[in-house]
C-alpha cells in the first residue's frame, strides 16, 4: 500500500518563512490563526489524512462506486465513516463563516488542508470540494434565506452540493446549453434536462444533495447571455427543514472512466424538479466566474496532491530498491547492489518532482492569501492588486499545476519500473488520478486561452503590469544575496522571456488572432515557469535569512537552497524554447486542411 | 469505437519516395519486395489489422485474461480465432526464411506491419511478436537441431514464444538473477525459480509456449557473467514431435495492470522444468544483448502505433465536436458552433502527434533498412556502417519513440476533453496500454545510460562519427533546394547542439561520471529531436522533388512540407533547453542527502 505523510513542516516554512502568514493579522480570520493554531489545524488534518483517508484509497478505485437498481449510488467500502469523521472533525467548513457553522479561518488553511486530503484520497475529497464549491456560490450570490436554509448543513456534512454544467452537446462552449427552467407561479423554477460528468451527482454520504444547476430559462436569450443558476435539492425541504420528497432529481448513470472511481461520476436527469434561482436572471454564467478562481486553485491542488503522495512513494521506493551499482562507485558494496537512489537519472526524477511540489506549495500558498486579501481585506486597493494577480494566475494554477502534476505521477511511477505499471503499489492509480484535473473545471487548453484571449489584455493589461511590478520587486530584493543572487538572475532571464513572448503577442494577434492561440499553451507554461521560479527565489532568500540568523532546520534549509538552484539549472531553462514556439506563429500550425488530418 | 485506418499511402511514400527502398534490390528478400509486393502486402496487412485486430481492442482491455483454477489461462473473446486468422495468412513469419517456414520477406516490411498491428490491437499484437523475439533468439543461437524442432511450428503459429527475465529481486540488474539450472547427465538442465512480468507467458492461442528462460548454471560465476539461456518448453516434445506432458511449468499468477490487459502478464515458476541450453554456457547475457536491437524497435514501434490510432481518432473528433467559434470568426455559421479542429490549442495537440507518427514512421523504416543491411548485406563496410548506427540509436528509437508515443496518447485522449476520460470512447485505453512501452525492455533511463554510458564511446565514438556523417551529407544535400534549405539549417542548428552536449560530456564526465548519468535522458531525447529532423529533411527533399516532377498526390506532398515546416519551428527548438540541461551537469541533482527525499 502507498505511503503517505502530510509535509507539514514544508507547509509551516511556506507560510511563516516564505510568505510571512503572520503580517496578515488584520484580516477577518487570519488572527484566529497563530502560528500554534496553525500547526495544530495542520497537524490534526494530516493525521486525518494519514490514517482515516488514505488507507481507503486503493479501496475505493478497486471498488468503484455503484449505482443500485433503484438508482441510489453506494460509495466503496469505508467512505461512508470517514465522511461521517471528516464531518464531525469540522474540516468541510474550515473557511466559512461562523455564523454558518464554519470555523472562520483562512481559505489559505483550507486550501492547504485540501492538499493533504486529496494525497490522501482524490476521489473522496472530491465529495467535499463540490460541496465546497456549491457553499461558495451560496455565499456570494444566494439571498439570506438561501444561506440560511442550505449552508448550515452543508458545513455540518449532513448535506453536500454539487456542480452541473455540462451537458452531452456542450462542455466548454455553454453557450449550446439546453437545460430548461420554466418560472413558476410560486416564484421557483421546473428544471428539465440531462447533465453528465457530475462529479459526486449521487452517492449515500449525506441525506441531501443539493445541485447548483445551470439552466436556460423559457424565452432567455441564445448563447451565455440566457443561462441562469439554480439550486435543485435533490429532495425537496419540508417546512420544518427536514428532508422531504424526491424532487425529480435522478442519476440516469454512473460513468465508466479511467480513474477518480471512488468518485460517482454520474449522468444527472432533471425531470420537472424544483429549483430556486440563486443571483439574477441570465446571470448565472457571472455567477460561475465569480467562482471559478477558487473552483480552479482546488483543481490545480490536485494537481500538487497527487504530485506528493506520487514523489514520496517514489523516493522510498528509490531508497529501499537494490539494482545495479553507483557510476561513481558501489555505496554500499555490503549489499547486492545499490539502491536506485545512487542513479543520476532516478535523481533527475526525484529532484523534478520536488521541485514542482515544494514549487507549487508555496504558488498555492501564495494565491490563497491573494484570495483571502480579496474576500477579507478593507484596502481597496489592495484588494484590486490580489484581484489582479487572481485573474492573471488562476489558469496558470490550472494548467500547470496540473499539466505538471500528471507528469510527476508518470513519473514517480517509471521510478518503479515494472513494478510500477502493476496495481499493486498504487502508482499506476495516481497517474489515471492525475489525469483528469488537465480536463475538468475548464480544459488546459482552455485555461491558456483564457489566459491570452482574456486575462493579458483586460483592464489595458493591468494585472501582467502588477505582476512584472511583484516580480522586479522580488528580483531586486534577492539579487544582492549570496547564494541567491544567480537564482534571481536566472528568474530574471524568464521574466524577460516572458515579456518578449508577451511583446510577440502585441504585434502580432492583433491582425491574426489565431496567432494567439497557437501559443496559448507555451504562453501558459512559460508563465508557470516564472511562477515556480518567482516561488524558488523568495523560498531560497527565506532559508538563506534563516540560515545566516541560525535559526530553524539547518538540513532543511539548505536543502531548499539546493533544490532552487535545480530548478532554475534544470527546469527554468524552458522558457527559451517557449518563447521560440510562441515566436513562430500560427501559420504552419493552421495550414492544413481539417480533411487533411 | 475508435476509427483505424493503417496509413498505407504515408508508409509507401516513407519506403519508396523517403529511403528508396528499390536500391536495396541487392539483398536477399528484397528482390521479392519489388513496389507492387510491398503495396499489396501492406494493403492485405492494413485489412487483417483494420477488420479483425481492432474490433477485438477494447474487449480485450474489458475483459481482460483469465486464470483458470488448472493453471490455464483463457484469451478475451475472439482472441483465439484471430490469432488462427493471423496465423494462416503468414504474418507470424513475414521475415523468417522460407527454409523455416517464412515468408523471408525483409525486416523493414515486418517492422512496418507490426506498427499497424500495435495500432489496431497491441495487446493481441503482443503474442505473435513475443513469439518473433523467440523465434530470433533461435535463428542467431540456436543450433541447427533446434531451429528444425522449434522455428517451423511457431512460424505457423502452432506454437508460440516468450522471453523470460525479469524476477522479483531483479529487473534491470540481471546479474542478481537466481533461477538455476542444474546440469543432466543426457545434456539437458533442470530449470526451477520464478519469473515475474513475463508477457504471453500462458494462454490458450497455441498448443505449446516454448519459453527462453534465463538462468544460472549451477556454480557458474557471479553477476552477469554467470547467467545462459535456455529453452524450455511448457510441454515436452514427444519423439515424433508432437506436444507431450507439462514440463513443470506453470503460471503462478495473472499481473493486475495499468493496461494491455488482453495479454497476459504472468509469473511463471519453473519446478525441474528441462530445459535446452541455447548458444554458450555463461553466455547468455550477449545472446539476450543480440536480440535487443529487434526488441527494442519493437518497442519503438508500440509507440508509434499507439500514436497512430490515437491521432487519427483526435483528428475525426475534432472534425466532428462543435464547441465555440473560432478566433478569426464563425467557419460554419449555420452549425450552432464550429468544429473544434478550427482552435490553433487543438490544431497544436494535432500537429504536434503528427509530426511524431509521420517522423517515426520514417525513423522505423529508416532503422529496419539498417537493420536488413546488418544480417544481409555481403559488404561488410556496409554492415558495419548499418551496425554503428542501429546500436547507437536503439536506445533513441525505444527511449524517445515510447516517451513522445505516451505523450501522443495522453495529447490525443486531452482533444477529447471529458469524453477522453471516459471508457467508451477508448482513448483512456491507449494512454494506459502505451504507458507500459516507456518501461519494459529495458526502462527509458536505462536506454539513455545505455546511449550515453556504452555507445556514444564504442569503438572510439565511431558510431557517433558515422551518425554526424549522415546528417552532413543529408544537410548538404538539401541547403540549397528551395522550400527544404530553411529545414536543413534547422537541422543544423539541432545537429550542433547535439555535437556540443557530446563534447561537454567528453570534457566534464571523465573526471566525475554522474556528469554523464545526469545528462542522459536529454542527451537521449536531444539525439531524438536531431533524428526526428533527419527525417523531416529526408521528407520534405522527397516531398519537394515529387512536386517539381509534378508526379504523386499533390496535396498529400504539401502537407508533408507544412508539417516538415511546423516540425523545425515547434519541436526542434526543444534542443537548446536540452543542451542548457546537460551544461548544467550533475552538482544540484546529486548534492541531497538519500534520506532528504
Amino acid at each position: 500500500m502507498p505511503v503517505y505523510q502530510a509535509p507539514v513542516e514544508d507547509t509551516l516554512f511556506v507560510l511563516q518563512d516564505v510568505l510571512n502568514i503572520e503580517k496578515y493579522g488584520n484580516l477577518p480570520g487570519f488572527s484566529d490563526a497563530s502560528p500554534d493554531i496553525i500547526k495544530a489545524v495542520l497537524e490534526e488534518g494530516a493525521k486525518l489524512c494519514e490514517e482515516v483517508l488514505q488507507p481507503l484509497n486503493q479501496v475505493g478505485d478497486h471498488e468503484g462506486c455503484t449505482r443500485n437498481q433503484d438508482g441510489s449510488v453506494t460509495t466503496p467500502t469505508g467512505f461512508k465513516e470517514a465522511y461521517k469523521t471528516f464531518s464531525e472533525g469540522g474540516w468541510g467548513g474550515l473557511s466559512i463563516a461562523e455564523e454558518f457553522g464554519g470555523q472562520g479561518l483562512p481559505q489559505t488553511l483550507a486550501a492547504i488542508f485540501n492538499e493533504y486530503v486529496v494525497s490522501a484520497n482524490m476521489s473522496f475529497g472530491m465529495y467535499p470540494g463540490l460541496t465546497r464549491g456549491a457553499m461558495a456560490a451560496i455565499v456570494k450570490h444566494g439571498s439570506d434565506a438561501q444561506k440560511k436554509t442550505y449552508l448550515p448543513n452543508m458545513v455540518s456534512g449532513e448535506w453536500s452540493g454539487t456542480m452541473n454544467l455540462t451537458e452531452p452537446q456542450c462542455g466548454t462552449d455553454l453557450g449550446l446549453m439546453r437545460t430548461k427552467a420554466v418560472p413558476q407561479e410560486d416564484g421557483s423554477y421546473k428544471i428539465s434536462g440531462t447533465k453528465i460528468f457530475i462529479s459526486a451527482g449521487e452517492h449515500d454520504l449525506t441525506s441531501n444533495i443539493i445541485h447548483m444547476v445551470l439552466a436556460r430559462i423559457d424565452g432567455a436569450p441564445e448563447g451565455m447571455k440566457g443561462i441562469s443558476l439554480f439550486i435543485v435539492p435533490r429532495n425537496t425541504l419540508n417546512d420544518d427543514g427536514t428532508v422531504g420528497e424526491n424532487n425529480g432529481v435522478s442519476c440516469g448513470s454512473l460513468e465508466e472512466k479511467m480513474g477518480i472511481h471512488g468518485n460517482s461520476t454520474c449522468v444527472m436527469n432533471y425531470d420537472d424538479a424544483t429549483g430556486f434561482l440563486i443571483g439574477e436572471e441570465n446571470k448565472g454564467m457571472r455567477a460561475m466566474f465569480t467562482m471559478m478562481n477558487e473552483a480552479r486553485l482546488g483543481v490545480g491542488i490536485q494537481g500538487l496532491g497527487i504530485g506528493e503522495v506520487a514523489y514520496q512513494n517514489a523516493a522510498e521506493y528509490a531508497r529501499d530498491r537494490l539494482q545495479g551499482r553507483a557510476l561513481s562507485g558501489a555505496k554500499e558494496p555490503d549489499k547486492p547492489a545499490d539502491p536506485i537512489i545512487v542513479h543520476p537519472d532516478i535523481r533527475r526524477m526525484l529532484m523534478n518532482m520536488r521541485t514542482f511540489t515544494e514549487g507549487a506549495r508555496a504558488f498555492v500558498a501564495w494565491a490563497a492569501i491573494n484570495g483571502d486579501i480579496l474576500e477579507r481585506s478593507e484596502d481597496e486597493a489592495e484588494r484590486q492588486k490580489s484581484s489582479d494577480l487572481l485573474a492573471l494566475l488562476t489558469p496558470v494554477i490550472k494548467g500547470v499545476m496540473t499539466d505538471v502534476g500528471f507528469q510527476t505521477a508518470v513519473d514517480a511511477q517509471q521510478v518503479f519500473g515494472g513494478h510500477g505499471y502493476i496495481a499493486e503499489h498504487g502508482m499506476e492509480q495516481f497517474v489515471r488520478d492525475a489525469r483528469i484535473a488537465m480536463i475538468y473545471e475548464g480544459a488546459n487548453g482552455v485555461q491558456a486561452l483564457d489566459l491570452v484571449g482574456r486575462k493579458l489584455a483586460a483592464n489595458g493589461g493591468r494585472s501582467l503590469i502588477t505582476y512584472f511590478g511583484e516580480l522586479d520587486a522580488v528580483i531586486a530584493a534577492s539579487k544582492d544575496i549570496e547564494g541567491v543572487g544567480d537564482l534571481a538572475a536566472a528568474l530574471k532571464k524568464g521574466r524577460d522571456d516572458l515579456e518578449a513572448a508577451t511583446g510577440w503577442f502585441m504585434q502580432n494577434a492583433m491582425t491574426n488572432p489565431d496567432n494567439a492561440g497557437a501559443g496559448s499553451t507555451d504562453y501558459m507554461h512559460l508563465m508557470g515557469l516564472v511562477a515556480f521560479g518567482h516561488m524558488w527565489v523568495l523560498s531560497a532568500k527565506a532559508a538563506q535569512e534563516k540560515l545566516a540568523e541560525g535559526s530553524g532546520n539547518e538540513a532543511f534549509l539548505k536543502n531548499k537552497l539546493i533544490t532552487a538552484r535545480y530548478f532554475m539549472e534544470r527546469v527554468m531553462p524552458d522558457t527559451a524554447t517557449r518563447l521560440a514556439r510562441i515566436s513562430s506563429g500560427s501559420e504552419s500550425m493552421m495550414a492544413l486542411d481539417a480533411e487533411a488530418f
